[in-house]
């Protein structure tokens, strides 16, 4: 998502001079970058957002027109008494993007063009815990490969896949350094799905769920365009994604967001992850089950629950009919929330915290005790406005969001659009 | 800090041409602040950098040159067999940037040139808290006048002036929100001192004091250079300032890294704020001597402690003493500050948490404690790599950063120094 510089460096690290090609990709992709951010513009309003020549402009979209990166949408017209203007949007209908996530019980598909229309679009039910990670990437493989002709079918071929994972990430190598509720740990995921992928060459990256999710909030969500907000995945665990001045915060590792394990209360319960008082012993559904339905009550704050989605049923059910034990587990959460919610704004500063996963599901108990928990404890009264507000992305916006971050990648170096692209297969 | 997108839009929205002065600006911006980020550049490495051509690097040198913006700094010979090239380096000598800070008992003042050269430091000691607003503001513009003339007697003229604060300032309007060890609020600084400064004429900035402190560290500070930090001060209260991706993270409204009021222990004592089990009750100077040394315990924890200087050098001597209770004080408030950094490595995942202020003067006895703690609680393995180092900047870094700030809006839009400049008056 960082603008790379436009470096040509032999392995000496003496400067090469850049080539007119490398200039000209950067100057293809910031006229995209320009594209992707607006629904449409004339040649005059890029040249005047770039700061390129309105000549080069041209240039550049006569190449992009040829190469159906772009098209035309024809008139606009600029005032009252403006001249018409034609203008141009994103276009690649041949250029897929395939957005992907594995979770403890699904795999989801979201492909999509380069301009964001949705091709493909898929949810598979899969026990990925009890499976074992050999034969989940296999699955995994199997449903990109069937995903990937789905879009050829329709015309398309993928120039990336993204796949979404609920865990700790090291993005650069596409290694899953440690998903617990995956039982996953140091899985060279990026490596065993490129190779199962083998001749469809389609480059694979790998990044954690709410990261992407975030990225998903952030271009087509209930808060999409907000450039400070927060995304919280509310599961068993819960996780967090992180949009800070319209772009992902990753920090240095890529390990930025990690909320569940946020040390909230030092004389709380112990956690399935061995510390004291973390945020997800108060606010995981394993918590609320526990303070909600104490019958049901089973195992650590952190441990996997069974059959989550039938849990939150339930307690919907519960709530809906005035059932007071569960008024009260709902507030006590709903106040943790809040907490953890306000350190999130003390520290960055967010319009919008968007809640997904149950805490999307239960909302409208949880969000009030959330909403003036925070209120009470942010510090900076402009903070203080920052909203929770439930997530309408559902269960599709990892996969929704990888298929975005695919889009990214193309537009920062569209150099892997620029070659003849092959020919999809049924054409 | 961010790019400025280079639109020139009419009043009512509609979008005029860029015109050729504004894109060549764009471009001189684009030359300098490659220039800010490397000691000495090629020609032919500020083309490749930027994407711009050749020959339009040595037009723009041409005028950077003229306008004694940067200068030639000999020749570079690159590699065995490459021939020489002439660098060029960041210069204005006459284009002064001044930095201010205003905190409870002192007033700083750093002054460079465009290159970052110190031409003025200087604290002067000042009862900010007893004085009132209005006798503490005529001050700081007396103090910066004096500061404005010693510049331009060395042939610098400042191009702008931006005040460090110890609390929220709404950075838009350069109006302090909240300053409570000052006892300030809705201060409109920068329109109160550009008015004492009137005729001479200078923009006014006012930003968060630990905001300024971060960006001086990232700038030269003993972790420069790190795009991932944290900077946190330690006084009566505590502030943070974020460096994310190299660039100071903001957030909304300009009040992100607000650490003080972090709810770290619900069932904790009151703060001077009035919330229970602020991040300040535990590692705030005032939780410090209440443990090391209760016979001078007084008031809550965050409010004011007389003559912290001395407190704190009373610690220091009780400590390289041994004794037994200031040990025990220094580890408690230790094991502290390495929960509230946990989350912060949580969070933001930097690569250093640098301390200032008093955590800088204990640093050796703190640490430890700090982080283990730290590496107990952080979900990440890579992220636990993250060190809390104590600053060396001292009292300086917020003026000091400030300074930096003001060098960074010049660069990012060189207008200001685009036209002909008034001659110095000792000229």
């Amino acid at each position: 998502m960082t603008k790379e510089p436009h470096l040509t460096r032999a392995p000496g690290g003496v400067a090469l001079p850049a080539g007119p090609a490398v200039l000209r990709r950067a100057n293809l992709s910031l006229v995209l970058r320009e594209l992707r951010d607006h629904t449409s513009l004339s040649r005059a309003d890029i040249a005047e957002a770039t700061g390129l020549h309105r000549a080069t402009v041209s240039n550049l979209m006569a190449e992009l027109l040829e190469r159906r990166l772009v098209r035309e949408v024809g008139v606009e017209h600029v005032g009252a008494i403006g001249r018409p203007r034609r203008a141009v949007a994103l276009h690649g209908a041949h250029v897929g993007a395939l957005g992907m996530e594995i979770n403890v019980d699904y795999i989801a598909v979201h492909g999509t063009d380069l301009s964001g229309r949705v091709l493909v679009e898929r949810r598979v039910v899969y026990d990925t815990m009890g499976s074992g990670p050999d034969s989940a990437v296999r699955r995994l493989g199997l449903v990109a490969k069937e995903a990937v002709e789905a879009m050829r079918r329709v015309g398309a071929v993928p120039a990336g896949i993204a796949v979404a994972v609920p865990g700790l990430v090291d993005v650069t190598r596409g290694v899953v350094t440690l998903a617990p509720n995956l039982y996953w740990h140091d899985l060279p995921l990026a490596d065993q799905l490129s190779s199962i992928l083998g001749p469809l060459n389609v480059p694979v990256r790998v990044d954690n769920d709410a990261n992407l999710a975030a990225l998903a909030e952030y271009t087509s969500g209930i808060a999409a365009g907000t450039p400070d907000l927060v995304y919280l995945t509310g599961e068993v665990g819960v996780g967090g994604g992180i949009i800070s001045g319209g772009k992902l915060l990753r920090g240095a590792d890529g390990f930025s967001g990690e909320v569940g394990h946020l040390r909230v209360d030092p004389n709380g319960d112990q956690c399935g992850c061995g510390r004291i008082g973390c945020w997800e012993t108060k606010v995981g559904l394993a918590a609320l089950v526990r303070a909600a339905m104490p019958e049901q009550a089973y195992g650590l704050p952190g441990m996997p629950v069974p059959d989550p989605g039938e849990r939150v049923a339930d307690i919907a059910r519960g709530l809906a009919s005035g059932d007071r034990r569960m008024m009260m587990a709902v507030a006590q959460v709903g106040e943790w929330l809040g907490l953890g919610g306000s350190i999130l704004a003390n520290l960055f500063n967010p319009r919008a915290i968007v809640i997904g996963g149950y805490f999307a599901s239960l909302a409208q108990w949880l969000l009030p005790h959330a909403q003036d928990q925070l209120q009470r404890l942010v510090v900076a009264a402009p903070a203080a406005q920052c909203r929770f507000v439930a997530s309408t992305l559902g269960f599709g916006a990892a996969s929704r969001g990888a298929a975005s971050m695919v889009v990214n990648h193309i537009i920062d170096d569209p150099a892997a659009i620029m070659d003849p692209l092959p020919r999809p297969a049924a054409y």
